[in-house]
């Protein structure tokens, strides 16, 4: 039984977090420099971006991973220390203030950042900011609010998600918080996504956990296409619920990766929702293709389609950019096999079956698809592979926040 | 020597055309019906979408231009006539109409539709137009562009282009029509591109002349990443220049792809110029590439990345996103080599030098980018491939006008 709670990345046993404005951001007073602290060193694993242009902070978190430990997180949001000559360093030295504030090796402090490409970090607001930091850490819940908006850049809402699930008997915890909105697109991994859990894990098999469920969360994700530089999604497991380690594949595995996925799929929904502009959640199921692969690409086309997405913003039920983008998602499917439903909390608007037009009530349609949440449903009717993708409506707000957002 | 003439499809000998409004757009008196007709049976080559969703008019066309020949094209704008259970009776029907009306045998007719997917395309208004049709075919300009006008769909301005060269002392012509602005991102074809050209040239080697243009020309090209179910690039040549026929690779061959590459790479640009809602040309090229391959992938992503048209809708010289966009591209790139300037005709700002940033005035970059023609050179400093990708700034009237495009 798995049941979602509150509190974030606090609520597993064991962490503690907080978040402060540390002068990064200068002409916003918004937080912007987040600390995740474990009260014991816990097994980690990561996935990063696949852009070849790789943000500073990847590179010290890739290291400092190589050992599958790790003890504290440290962000920055403002700015993406990417593209900078003195990148490297800034980001190590990062590390090493959290090593001089908490006595947590340097070489166990993860680190990343959001924000603006090509512009210097200075650790000046950093260090300046460390103490207020540290002394802030709290293992209640606004210790992860605070954190979860200190790494907040154009997003308009916090994102923080919980459960709880029982192994052997003990109650464990999986906590996590995430910011996306913008240059989302990833590719193993989202912006950032920061996860805690007091289940006891083997890094091996969090790494195997993390790197099965981004294929069926976070890169069933888009906003815009836009692959970051700085796609970060790290697991931190302090094994402080006392279950029975996991070491192997069998039936606790496959709980902790259940209990994972319930966090990971909540905030895909929210960071679709919560996209640059958004108005509106696209939720593409798709069923009954030839594979699961099949499955993903189409439903990952769909909420991708620049067309399809300003179709929903507008509430005009145009389903030809459906099947558009179903034909060219490289996905192996029989076109003239295909149904396509739009749905939402007002109703379902069957709209095509067998690849073929049918008649619908304009209405009803402008109706369903006036709501928040547009489900789209797509039967292939060959197979038994399906997937679900996020996406969210392209609006005249995503064209203003990114015709001027350095600004 | 190449020179660019008026003229468009009728330039070359022997071809005549015209554009009726015969009423399939019933909200908007505006032509939506054209015809291309040679004086003789040509040979003739096409490329088509690779949506596995394909228009039904493709289906007739590949149909009628197996055998290498066609002598007429009929195209209507209004109605892509796809996703239809009728569809290929009603485009063979279209076909059977101008033999009725001209003579030429429905076999050698080629077909294309544009428009809105799944909506039935009613044959009643194309045979109403087709007397004045026929009766208005012209080898004046004026035919070629009553033509462009009728197969234009949100395009604001027509698209047609001619250019001249010289085949052993025979003058050459080459003409086209063409229509864009939404659901552009070709592979293998646009939207509709119709060229004519004098040339005596074998349907083989027109086949290899066109699959080996659109890699340079219309695959360089999106506006909106979404390829259409019915792009269609189809080129008749006549023989009435009277060179001797082009039967095989060398210079005579290669002189008729420079020319027409003239005229597909000029029609690039105003596809791009004319995008939904775009306020801008981006011309992006890439030069230094490990192959020509790695410099088209990285050409195209930059031009296709949602983020950088939207800073260069707002003249902001964000080019972390170029960074970025390169590094997603697919293509094999030192990012640390990388080198990026923002060109127009008010200037140069060189913005990036081996992966990292330069200083540079911000009233110079918003002076540059505020241009109507934005040119992006990348400069990777590995190799000798380059590519050049046509793309468009993405603006408010872009989603206004995908918002409600059915009604």
């Amino acid at each position: 039984m798995i049941k979602k709670i509150s509190g974030g990345v606090c609520a597993p046993k064991g962490f503690r977090a907080y978040g402060v404005h540390c002068g990064i951001r200068k002409n916003r007073v918004k937080r912007d420099l987040a600390l995740i602290l474990s009260d014991v060193r816990c097994t980690a694993a990561g996935v990063y971006t696949t852009n070849l242009v790789k943000g500073a902070p990847i590179l010290v978190t890739k290291a400092h991973l190589a050992d599958g430990f790790a003890q504290a997180v440290i962000v920055n949001s403002g700015n993406a220390n990417t593209c900078n000559d003195n990148g490297v360093e800034i980001a190590e030295q990062m590390c090493r203030l959290v090593e001089q504030h908490t006595g947590v090796p340097a070489a166990d402090v993860l680190v990343a950042s959001t924000g603006v490409i090509g512009q210097k970090l200075s650790i000046d607001p950093v260090a300046g900011g460390m103490e207020e930091l540290v002394g802030g850490l709290t293992a209640e819940a606004e210790g992860s609010s605070a954190a979860a908006e200190a790494i907040m850049t154009t997003d308009t809402v916090r994102k923080e998600a919980a459960c709880t699930f029982t192994l052997g008997g003990k109650t464990c915890t999986i906590g996590a918080i995430a910011k996306g909105v913008g240059m989302i697109c990833p590719n193993m991994a989202t912006l950032l996504l920061f996860v805690t859990t007091d289940a006891a894990i083997s890094s091996e098999m969090l790494q195997r956990a993390i790197s099965c469920d981004v294929k069926s969360s976070l890169n069933m994700l888009s906003v815009d296409r836009d692959t970051s530089t700085n796609d970060t999604f790290c697991i931190l497991a302090s094994g402080l619920a006392e279950n029975e380690p996991i070491t192997e594949e069998g039936h606790a595995f496959a709980v902790f990766c259940k209990a994972l996925h319930t966090v990971t799929s909540g905030l895909c929904r929210l960071l679709a929702s919560d996209g640059e502009g958004a108005t509106k959640l696209i939720e593409c199921t798709v069923k009954g293709a030839k594979t699961v692969q099949d499955a993903r690409a189409a439903a990952k086309a769909v909420v991708c389609s620049d067309l399809l997405k300003a179709a929903i913003f507008g509430s005009d039920a145009n389903w030809g950019r459906v099947l558009c983008a179903l034909g060219y998602s490289g996905a192996d499917l029989d076109v003239t096999k295909l149904d396509v439903d739009f749905r939402s909390r007002a109703g379902v608007v069957p709209v095509c079956r067998g690849g073929a037009g049918v008649a619908f009530s304009e209405e009803d349609a402008k109706r369903v698809l006036s709501e928040k949440e547009i489900y789209i449903d797509v039967g292939c009717n060959e197979g038994r592979g399906s997937a679900t993708a996020w996406g969210c409506d392209l609006t005249y707000e995503y064209v203003k926040i990114n015709g001027d957002y350095r600004t």
